[in-house]
């Protein structure tokens, strides 16, 4: 069977080349396919299936906080793409650009968006018009594009899909709320369902998104010992307010400029999963947007009355996402297969099983393996669920603490930098030049300035100068 | 308050201009705004919110029959495009092309999808190997873009949402099983969900879709006796396959060909509930597709307690969607505005209603009241929603009948088609000049060829020769 000695074969080590063990799972684990066109993918259905248990589980997050769904056109009017300064050099060197329509050549270019501010504030431009509409608070699931040169799956591809919020509001102080507000919704999801710390923070301004006063980041630490920034949220002020004239008329009857927030995650937080979490059998998804949680697997399935048995297990586990197994592979064949694609567990029921009244469970995180009464099975299956979820989060938070190192002077700095892996933090100056010497001379970026700041020193790491911050220091995807 | 001016002008009489009519209800109820770039709109929260009822719904359905989700690229690169013959006759005078990435001219240009058979034909060949990988049941929910001349909100946008399913099949019956399932599944989903009546049938071969062997279609006729194609199933037999060099292996280890389908649906089945549901007040949704299918209206709201009484009420229907307008417009405008946005139920609760221990529900379909005991609330808005829906379907269905002709020979033909409204049976020979010259001269089109055929005669209804087919004829949107 030519598709049982693909999969069997296997996968690159993680601790040989990581790069290759990802690429090996994203394949493997069937969650993409290339396409012809460089830096677009496919994504399959157990890929996709995790992009939906994303989108559904985010989504309702939203709605609790008030936000409602639009879908704004994905063309930007070239004219429109120029209206914010900062904005446009950001963004204008890396979109796609169409210029017919049919035999026709287009009047005006329009770019593919890359992101949607401009065309929200055309939007909003007529559709604000008084305090009464504001707060506006609307969010939108698309595609975006950004003709990236260097593309991985994933993690920097050329069309990826994403939520992205868009708000307005009277105030800064409203704004500023809801930017801090959409970064710790960001925080808990990924925490919580992605079972991935993460730390909360403040980019520089080096760092910061085009157009932005102030961008807020999520950075999650890889196996590798990589960062990953795994969702953004910026406050814009006042600027595409001016920049674009929306205005509104206050109860004491003058017009004042709103406020914008925006914010977004992205498909990406599928390489994050598989970058936090796999291991050297492939995937290993947290139960939470795993698409099937227990597969059940028949053992010796032409023996009378196993396959009924596995039908009465899924039967009895309607309330999780369950599947049975009952192709004609051999059993340790879709072992390997259910590891690889991450199946959080397993349950190996044969004629031995059933006479004794029993089945095997078996966790992908650990490969634990419980003997289970056949009537104990749902209780197991609840209790084991959310004891996974658990134990892949504390897993992860403490490779990351193992992970995060302490620098006081330059030379300890470029020393972990170059011999260790994962987050150093480190006092800076607040300078931009010496962010950029930094990371010239190690390679090494400022991921965020947290939240949470230590008072490890007074003064800049590099240049020794008053410190104004802690920061997040580290290489990153 | 220049809000509420604008909404209490009258729209547009749909007796006297149904077209304007249309307009202005797409407006009036929020559902859209237009945009800088023409033929692209947005669809505000009150739109949006009914796309994602139906998506929700439709997908289910969906899931049911073994469909799995996937997302495929929005970059069709022109060479791929090229491979059907038909197919690209059909699309390529009506695709945006994109020739830039960046400052870069691409070497080959992209168009954006217009429909993805190409896609999956790309991706197929790879992914379909042996009978085992047999049957591929994939669909995607995106958008896509066809360059349109003459726009029309949701009825004929330059970018529109949909839902495209594609499938492939070990042999040609299968395929013609799924292409004719998925109709079905698409005619039931109109009549129980969205409470629109559909005629199911087969296009002509003029009418069908570039590239297919065979188009099947329903058709729902809208208030004015227009008809409007609802929903499309083709099927492909192995022509696509053979372009694409899409083969398996069979359990005989011969090569063969797969037999392929595509079926879609698009944001249009919102112009059609307008179309079909709506009346002098703006919109009337059917509740199943409601974004709120109750309104709770608090009267006299700032007396003690009336908010109070209206918050619990809302608690008591929480398994509805339901919401209290509190907002400090006056209770008429809040009924009007209701009416326009057409939510189906009404409960309007001042300090009498509480001192009586009751509330009024108001249809807004037939705008019946009903004085009901307050804790009588939950089972009457069980009983009352399930009826509006299906008494929205009775009489659309009554407006069908009512506008269904049938035409013996070509002079009843032409009288009906300009001096009445709606459907004409007539009987067809099958030949494609017969059908242009029709069309030519009435400016009506061949419908379909519906499953439900009847012997309304023996000669072509225009060339008197031994007909084929009776058929639905119809002007159309």
């Amino acid at each position: 069977m030519a598709k049982e000695g693909k999969l069997v074969e296997a996968i690159t080590s993680m601790e040989e080349d990581f790069a290759q063990w990802y690429t090996d799972v994203v394949r493997k684990a069937d969650l993409i396919d290339y396409t012809s066109v460089k830096g677009c993918m496919v994504l399959k259905p157990a890929g996709y299936a995790i992009w939906e248990l994303i989108q559904k589980q985010l989504d309702e997050r939203f709605k609790e906080t008030g936000v409602e769904n639009v879908y704004l056109p994905m063309f930007i009017p070239e004219s429109l793409l120029q209206k914010e300064k900062d904005h446009v050099e950001g963004f204008a060197p890396e979109v796609a650009w169409v210029t017919h329509g049919g035999i026709n050549e287009l009047e005006e270019r329009l770019c593919v968006r890359p992101t949607s501010e401009t065309l929200f504030c055309d939007f909003y431009k007529n559709d604000i018009q008084s305090y009464r509409d504001l707060p506006k608070l609307y969010n939108q699931w698309c595609s975006v594009v950004r003709w990236e040169k260097e593309t991985r799956p994933f993690l920097r591809s050329r069309e990826f899909l994403w939520q992205e919020g868009h708000t307005a509001h009277a105030t800064a102080e409203e704004a500023q709320e809801r930017t801090e507000q959409m970064l710790h919704l960001y925080a808990d999801f990924c925490e919580e369902v992605l079972a991935m710390p993460v730390i909360r923070g403040r980019k520089t301004d080096k760092e910061k998104f085009a157009g932005a006063k102030a961008t807020y980041t999520i950075e999650a630490l890889m196996h590798d010992g990589k960062a990953l920034q795994s969702g953004t949220s910026h406050n814009f002020g006042d600027g595409f307010a001016k920049a674009f004239g929306i205005q509104y008329q206050d109860k004491d009857n003058s017009l004042k400029y709103v406020h914008q927030t925006s914010w977004g995650m992205t498909t990406r937080l599928i390489g994050a999963i598989i970058m936090v979490h796999g291991d050297e059998s492939g995937l290993v998804l947290p139960p939470m947007i795993a698409p099937v949680q227990v597969m059940i697997t028949p053992i010796m399935q032409k023996k009378e009355g196993v396959l009924e048995k596995a039908a009465e297990i899924k039967e009895a586990l309607k309330e999780f996402r369950v599947r049975v197994d009952a192709s004609d592979k051999s059993p340790g064949f879709k072992f390997a297969e259910q590891e690889m694609r991450g199946i959080p567990l397993r349950i190996e029921i044969g004629p031995k099983d059933i006479e004794a009244g029993q089945a095997v469970l078996v966790r992908r995180d650990t490969r634990e393996k419980y003997q289970v009464a056949i009537d104990e099975i749902v209780t197991m299956v609840a209790k084991l669920l959310p004891e996974i979820q658990k134990d892949m989060y504390d897993r992860a938070l403490a490779h990351r603490e193992e992970h995060t190192h302490t620098a006081l002077d330059y030379d300890e700095f470029q020393n972990i930098i170059t011999n260790r892996q994962g987050f150093v933090k480190a006092m800076w100056c607040g300078d931009t030049a010496c962010e950029e010497a930094i990371k010239e001379e190690t390679g090494a970026t400022t991921r965020c300035m947290p939240f949470e700041q230590e008072q490890i020193g007074n003064v800049c790491v590099r240049c020794g100068k008053p410190a104004k911050a802690m920061v997040y220091f580290g290489k990153a995807y």
